[in-house]
């Protein structure tokens, strides 16, 4: 067996060994090991004004997927990607732009994410007071 | 204003008065008026063994975006838009393959779709007896 070859197979033996019993399945290991070896993270993330995502229509979404690498239709999909990544995947954390200014004035806007992050379901909704302070907070992920 | 620009406005007004009340802003508006002006429809599909969504790992996820065109990490997204599309995004109407041959044995495989379609809220979840009953429902889009 080629040095490459026992290599490769001894990284799947690993992850195999890890992450299957956690993740039930070979597609289902984390997204380091090799391409055709990762636990899916695909959202569909929405934009729509009002109060709460059982009342608004989502007026925007956009795919985003991150494994085995970043794509979908929203704008900044690696940069998105790479903020979920550097949080877990947990949209409550990730934090708000630096430096921006919003008015007060109360016109929600409700986001949301459905989908699976590294093998997990995720089914997450928020609503901001307005646009500006939605777009000053997550960053990247919820711009488009 | 040349002809172009004014059919463009006059096209745009038009959608924005009949779709605008309805569907809560121009973007949500249906993907047959023009390229910057349609409903959305995006979806995470997902593959897991198991007997409910709740306890099933997603092995596999795919993202299929249907408008303004199909796209996304399905590996047949333009067959498996054109499938939605054609039932009005009525997972549970799409037809069976046809002469698919599957044995009785019970190893349940559940699928589930969630986003949006054409602007509304999505969540399938449905579960087959086994792989090959899976493979033979609901043509292209859970092929994956």
């Amino acid at each position: 067996m080629p040095n490459t070859a026992r290599w490769a197979a001894t990284l799947t033996l690993t992850a195999t060994a890890v992450c299957g019993p956690l993740a039930g399945g070979a597609h289902a290991a984390p997204d380091s090991v090799s391409p055709g070896l990762y636990a899916p993270s695909a959202l569909v993330l929405t934009v729509g004004h009002g109060y709460s995502a059982a009342t608004a229509t989502p007026e925007r979404a956009a795919t985003l997927n991150c494994a085995p690498t970043a794509s979908g239709t929203h704008p900044a999909a690696i940069k998105a990607c790479a903020e979920l990544r550097a949080y877990g995947g947990d949209f409550d954390a990730l934090p708000d732009r630096d430096g921006a200014m919003c008015t007060k004035q109360f016109s929600p806007v409700v986001v949301t994410a459905v989908g699976v992050w590294q093998g997990k379901r995720v089914s997450y909704e928020h609503t901001f007071a307005n646009e500006c302070v939605k777009n000053s907070s997550g960053m990247s992920v919820f711009t488009f």
